[in-house]
Order: structure tokens, then C-alpha cells, then sequence
């Protein structure tokens, strides 16, 4: 291994000019949900790379734009950044201690929306960056990224704009956004996603919501429709109804299952931060809940909305109600298939008036744990926090992953600055200032082992 | 009959000054689901009284006061007029041609919230008691108001006010809110009403909602509990499936059918107000839908809410969930009955996560179509209307008036300003002006035949 002592140095030394630097791209909102802020968000990105003297591109889709950017290094092998400059939506905002986009800076942490997911690992790539030119003068290989601006609405546009740039967006391994550590401080490597379909079902009844004491026994309910449909999807014992939703599902390897026993237990855990007594299907915690986590497809209600929604009571009958959906893929589902099958399913339950609307989705996807670089990866990650690395074969979440993986061919590692109480999607979202530390080094670390400089 | 020429005169006359009062009051906001303006809006109802010489009270609930007031006439007889002040929410906002609290005078007619249900029928029996006093300089009978700010949220504290206040309260004869013409321009009298339990059924699954890759699969979803608990309540076949709920149901009368069978078809009058192309348990019209409409329960959804309702996609999984649900009774059904019943019904199936919220409501109630004031009115109603009256034994909405035959045993009779356009608890709510006219005559001859002078 090289020598890190100046690197090191130059992280110590700059450390609180690269926090500032997170905060003031926190404090620009780019929420891809709704399009607030995307565009000047996304400029910023530009600008913060061209400083680093990248070229850099903004490449146009139907939706966000994504940024694009290049810089060659010693070595003829080329390392691509995978991040999101959008953030989710910060509703509900009484929750929050502090303004989403005020980024505040207590307790040994920093709190905004955006700051763990995705922008806190971002600007802390930078750093790793800022650090190894100070040191070096020079990257150790080539280094691309990819930030692009619909990660939370499901990458809509990304399979397109891979496609698109393949050329452009060639490398030997890709780093991915996410990653950090577990409750227990042991970094975390995730091998995989699932995959996930996002819809929107509807239903319409009539041009306007109606007295109930006029309608209530003549007249079709929007709500009560949507509830009926929603029945068949999913029964109470977790079972998805869509005839065929579980055809190409592929269990977890003899392998997988052996990584997912080393983990830790998180049941104590969840109980006690989300205040749940208990989990679904009896699950007690341990190995057969890491691998329902993330080994089994979903069906999730996302949200729900229809009629009167405000305090007391109003005698309405809903002419419209909906429904988010989220359904989270395994190996070897697709979204296309889920898609067909749920349309297909509600059609034979008589729910032909419910419609289907795609908000997004992408397929599963894995990276082989016997991949030289993701060995490497685990690797550095001990050097750096001090832990064996915890090897995850499949998260539970999902990530447009399984396009690089399909289109790029690459083997893809995680390496963030994550931790549980991340509040990631929710109020308070937050970065830890040591952990963010440590993901800039671990980034110095895979960059230069990798080119073996 | 008298002579009403004086009267008539005086309504021709004065009809703008009566019209503008209404305005004045419909530009206060008093929702009783909000409480926003009821105090101020209960004050100006007080006034309003004052004015005509009558004794006025502020009768204090535990929620929005009442308005109580009285002044002898000539014969000892009593006749009390039932309305209310509070008005139902004017959301959704958006859909509103002119803003609901600024009253807008437009093709003959007055759009604002509330104008119809039921400042219209209040401020026109002021203007026929006006009219009366300027002919005659007196009433032909005792006249009482009880005027109260909580039907729009069930009267929750009806009940408790007229048994504290049965003495101050008794009358030979009540004239309820509500009535008009039907879209035949027939006048209707609505002899009986459905009773109503109202109640918002909610669930929590965790103290925050969570990003659903991470809980989907092993964290109990408050959206899913929430729609198989309200799956169990009805079927799609419109059967209400909690135990017992039928028991004591009554099946309308002959006479009651013979009186339904009376009334003009409103199917395809539904259709094209609402857009919609059938009913309910393949209902055509006719008798089968009168019937259904008004001697039928129900179970109605009203509204729905829980998790990400925004603009495109949100991917958590919601800690809350909850919808609000009223039961239409019929006799001999009480509210307190089914909140029993459901509450059983929830836990066998269970549901003893799911919480019940009770939110208001009432018994059913009937006036014998028998009674000699019903006659008086359905004939006065002729004289006024031109056409001869429609009698419905008992209409699909809901009120109080259960408590006032059941504690004041008095028959009720309706009479308002109402036609199917008036869009009560909906977006443009309105009054006609000729109908205003209408239903102010109409109330001079009620209260001068009743009386005998």
C-alpha cells in the first residue's frame, strides 16, 4: 500500500471547507418529484466539477438533465462515479428540527435534505479528489461520473441516456452511490439492489365528489373501489395475489444465504427507533429477516388519497381516489413483466376501471462477490474504519444499478458516509461528520489501489 | 285563506335588501369541521334576530354555541323553526368559479358556500317574518329559532342542548332547514331523514414513515392495515358484512312505496350531472332507486389518507394511515349500535389496531305523512309552487331531527330554498333568486295558516 500521510494530512487540514461546501449544495433544493430546483442544482454540479478540472457535460432527457464529467489520470483504467444530485421530496416539514434546506450543524452532524442521500457522498468524492491532486498532482487512472437528476422518481430516463452515451460512460469498475457503516460501526459493502415498479392506480367515478346521504347507496365510490382493488393485490399474510408475480423470482444462493448469517441482528434495532412492538410474518430478526429484506419482491402502498382529507368530518362521497405502489424486484423479475401481470390481474377481478399509471421502475441487479475489485473494496474498507467489512449480497432498496451492470458491464461497489439513524427519506436527514470523513479517505484508498499507484 | 297581497308586496319590495343579508352572511366563513368564523358568524345570527324584536340566547355546547331566540304572536300556539350557521369546508378551493366567501350574484342565481345549506333557508324566513310583522304588526302565532353551529360535523352536542333545554324548547310544530324543488320544479316535502354514525378509522405502525426498500418486506404497513380492515366492511356486492348491522333495519312501509313509486325518475339526471354511466347493484332508476336512496344503509368511504400524496413518486412506507366513513341508518338502527358492532366486527377479524374515532351522529327519524300540519304544508306548498307537492316518507341525507320528534314530539315539516343544482357540500354551492322568493312566501303562509289568522 501507498503512502497516505500527506493525503491524510490534506483531508485534516481541509476538512471544514468541504463540510461548507456540502451545506451550501444542501441549502439548493432538487426535488425531482416535484422539478423544484433542478436545474440551478444541477448547474452547481457542473461548476463544483470544473473546478477540479474535469470536462464536463450536461447531458439533456425528457426529464432532469444528467451531469457528466471526465478526467484522465496516470493509469489507462478508468474508474466511473455513480451519484443523484435530486433529493426526495422533505414533506412532512413540521417534523424536521431544522429547515430541510437550511443545513444545520449540531450534535457532531450535519442535517438537510440530501445531505446522506445522495449529496453528503458526492461532495465527499470531491474531496478524496481535491485530496489526492494536492498530494500527487495527478488522478491515478482515469475517473468519470454520472450524477444524474431522477434517482428518486426511479431513473426514468437513465436506461436512454446509458444507452445513448455508452462510448462516452465506458469503464473497467464503477463506485456507487450509498454505503457507510451498521449500527455496530462495521463498514458495509452491498453487492446488489433490488429492483423496483413504481405505479400510481386511480379510479374515477363521476366529475365531482357527492353529498353521501345523496349518493352513498345509488352511487359508485371511488375509494371503495380502490380499496377493493387494492384487497386483491396482497392478502395478510404478505402474499402478492398477481397471478405469476413470483414466476422468475430466483432464491438467494447458498453463498448469498452465508453472507446474510454473518450480519448482524437489526430487530432490536428497528424496534426501537421506528417503535414497532413486532414484524410481519412473525419474523424474529437475524438471518430470515436479512433475507426477507431484501431476497423477497414487495408490494407496498406508498400513499393513499381520496375524498376529504381535513379535520372533522365531511359527508362526501370520493369521485377519485388513488394509491402509490411501490412493488421492489428480485432476481430475475422486471418491471415490464409486473407491469403486464398487474394490468392483466385487475382486468380479471373486474377492476377495468382502475388505471395503471408507470411512475418508474428498473430491474434487479448484482455484483459477483469473487470480483477482484469488490475484494479490493472490502479491503480498504477494513484499512479505513477499523472493522472487517460487512458483505451484503442484496439490499433492500433499489437503485438504477442493474443498467450499469447490463450496459457497462462493470463491477459495482458501494462506498458512502451512511449510517443507520441517516434518517434517509424522512425528516431530519443527517450525515455524520466523522463518517464523512472516513468515506472521503476510503474513496483516496479505492482510488489509488485500484490503479495500483 | 287570508289575503297576502300586503305580504306579497312587501317581499317584492324589499326582496334586494333581503338578498344582500344573505349575503353579508354567507361572506362569513363558519365551518364547523375547522371551527374558523363560527363565533363570529354565531354573534352576527344573534343580530340578525335582535333586530326582528326577538329574545335572543347564545346557548353554549361544549362546541360551537346555538342560537336560541323566541317572540310571542297572537295565538298561543308554538311553532320552532330547526337551522344552523356552520357551513360544510369550501375545499377543494381550485374548483370554485367565484371564492366561496364572497358571494357572487350570477345568472340568477347566489353562489357561496353555504348559501343553500343553510344560510338561504334562515335568511328567508327573516324576510317572511319581516314581511308578516310589516302587514300585520305582529306574528299569528309564538315563533322560536334554534339555530345551531354543528350539524355539518353531526351535532355532535344537539342532543345534550335540547334535553337540558326541553321547556324553553316546546313547540306544537317544527319547520326543519332543508326542502325546495325537485328538477321538475315540483315542491318536495321530505317527511323522514336517515340517521348518520360517523367515525374516522385510523392506524399507526411506527413513529415515522420509513423508505420502504429498507421496511417493505418485514415492517407492518399502516396503508395496507387500513385497506384490508376497510375490506371487511363491505363487500362489492354492497353488502355491509359487520354482524348484526341489519338487525334493525325496517323495510319501508306500503304507504312509503306508494310514495316513492310517485316520484319522477332522477336517473338520467344523475348521469348527466355527474358524468356517470350506471348505479350501484345494477340499479335503472325509479322506485328501486328511491327506495334504495333513502330506506337503505350504508357504509361510504368519505375519504382517504395516508403516506406520500404529492406529485409523482415518494417511495416510504406510511407509519399512519386513516380514512373517514359514514353509516346511513335507517329505523330502526342507532348510531351507538354500530359503533358496537364495528368495533366486534374489527377485533374478531383482527383489527384491534385499527382505532375508531367517533365523530358524530344521530338516530334516523320519521314525521307521520298523516299529521294535520303535513297536510297544511304539502297544500300551502301547492298554493306557492303551482304544482302539487311531492311527499318523500324519508330522504338520503341526514339531521337532527330524530332528537327533535323523539324529545319535543313535535311533526316536522321541511321547507327551504333548494333545487338538484344548489350543489350542496360541493364546489359553487348556490340558491336560485326566484326559489329564495319562493321559499319566503311559502314560509308566510306556514306560520299565518297554521296559526288561523
Amino acid at each position: 500500500m501507498t503512502d497516505y500521510d500527506a493525503i491524510d494530512q490534506y483531508l485534516e487540514n481541509h476538512f471544514l471547507r468541504s463540510i461548507d461546501e456540502l451545506c451550501r449544495l444542501c441549502a439548493l433544493p432538487s426535488v425531482s418529484a416535484t422539478g423544484e430546483g433542478i436545474e440551478k442544482c444541477a448547474h452547481k454540479v457542473v461548476e463544483m466539477l470544473m473546478k477540479r478540472g474535469f470536462a464536463v457535460e450536461l447531458l439533456e432527457t425528457d426529464g432532469a438533465p444528467a451531469v457528466y464529467a471526465e478526467r484522465k489520470g496516470r493509469k489507462d483504467k478508468t474508474l466511473i462515479f455513480y451519484n443523484h444530485y435530486d433529493v426526495q421530496p422533505a414533506e412532512p416539514l413540521e417534523l424536521w428540527v431544522t429547515s430541510p434546506y437550511r443545513p444545520d450543524i449540531r450534535e457532531g452532524k450535519v442535517f438537510a435534505r440530501g445531505v446522506d442521500d445522495d449529496k453528503g457522498p458526492f461532495v465527499s468524492r470531491l474531496f478524496a479528489i481535491d485530496a489526492i491532486l494536492d498530494a500527487d498532482g495527478e488522478l491515478p487512472c482515469n475517473v468519470k461520473f454520472l450524477i444524474e437528476g431522477e434517482e428518486e422518481t426511479g431513473s426514468v430516463h437513465l436506461r436512454q441516456l446509458v444507452e445513448a452515451n455508452r462510448e462516452k460512460l465506458a469503464a473497467d469498475v464503477c463506485v456507487w452511490e450509498g454505503g457507510g457503516v451498521n449500527a455496530q460501526e462495521e463498514p458495509v459493502q452491498y453487492l446488489g439492489m433490488r429492483g423496483i415498479c413504481y405505479v400510481e392506480l386511480s379510479v374515477e367515478t363521476a366529475n365531482q365528489d357527492i353529498h353521501s346521504g345523496l349518493g352513498g347507496s345509488i352511487f359508485h365510490n371511488a375509494a371503495w373501489r380502490l380499496v377493493w382493488a387494492l384487497n386483491t393485490l396482497k392478502n395478510e399474510d404478505e402474499e402478492v395475489l398477481i397471478p405469476g408475480f413470483y414466476d422468475n423470482v430466483q432464491p438467494p444462493s447458498e453463498r448469498d444465504v452465508v453472507f446474510m448469517a454473518a450480519l448482524p441482528d437489526p430487530a432490536e434495532e428497528y424496534k426501537l427507533r421506528y417503535v414497532m412492538e413486532g414484524f410481519l410474518k412473525d419474523i424474529q430478526g437475524g438471518t430470515e429477516m436479512h433475507i426477507e429484506q431484501a431476497f423477497k419482491p414487495t408490494c407496498t402502498i406508498c400513499g393513499l388519497t381520496g375524498g376529504y382529507q381535513g379535520p372533522g368530518s365531511k359527508t362526501v362521497l370520493p369521485a377519485r381516489a388513488s394509491a402509490k405502489v411501490d412493488f421492489r424486484l428480485v432476481p430475475d423479475q422486471t418491471p415490464q413483466e409486473v407491469l403486464e401481470k398487474l394490468r392483466a390481474h385487475l382486468d380479471t377481478h373486474g377492476f377495468t376501471d382502475v388505471q395503471i399509471e408507470f411512475m418508474g421502475g428498473e430491474g434487479p441487479g448484482c455484483t459477483d462477490p469473487g470480483d477482484p475489485f469488490v475484494q479490493l473494496a472490502i479491503w480498504m474498507a477494513e484499512e479505513v474504519y477499523g472493522k472487517p467489512a460487512q458483505i451484503i449480497p442484496m439490499a433492500g432498496g433499489s437503485g438504477p444499478n442493474s443498467i450499469f451492470i447490463e450496459l457497462l458491464d462493470v463491477p459495482i461497489v458501494m462506498a458512502g458516509v451512511g449510517y443507520p439513524d441517516a434518517q434517509i427519506h424522512a425528516p431530519n436527514e443527517n450525515v455524520r461528520l466523522d463518517l464523512y470523513m472516513k468515506g472521503a479517505r476510503y474513496i483516496t484508498r479505492i482510488l489509488k489501489e485500484y490503479a495500483g499507484t
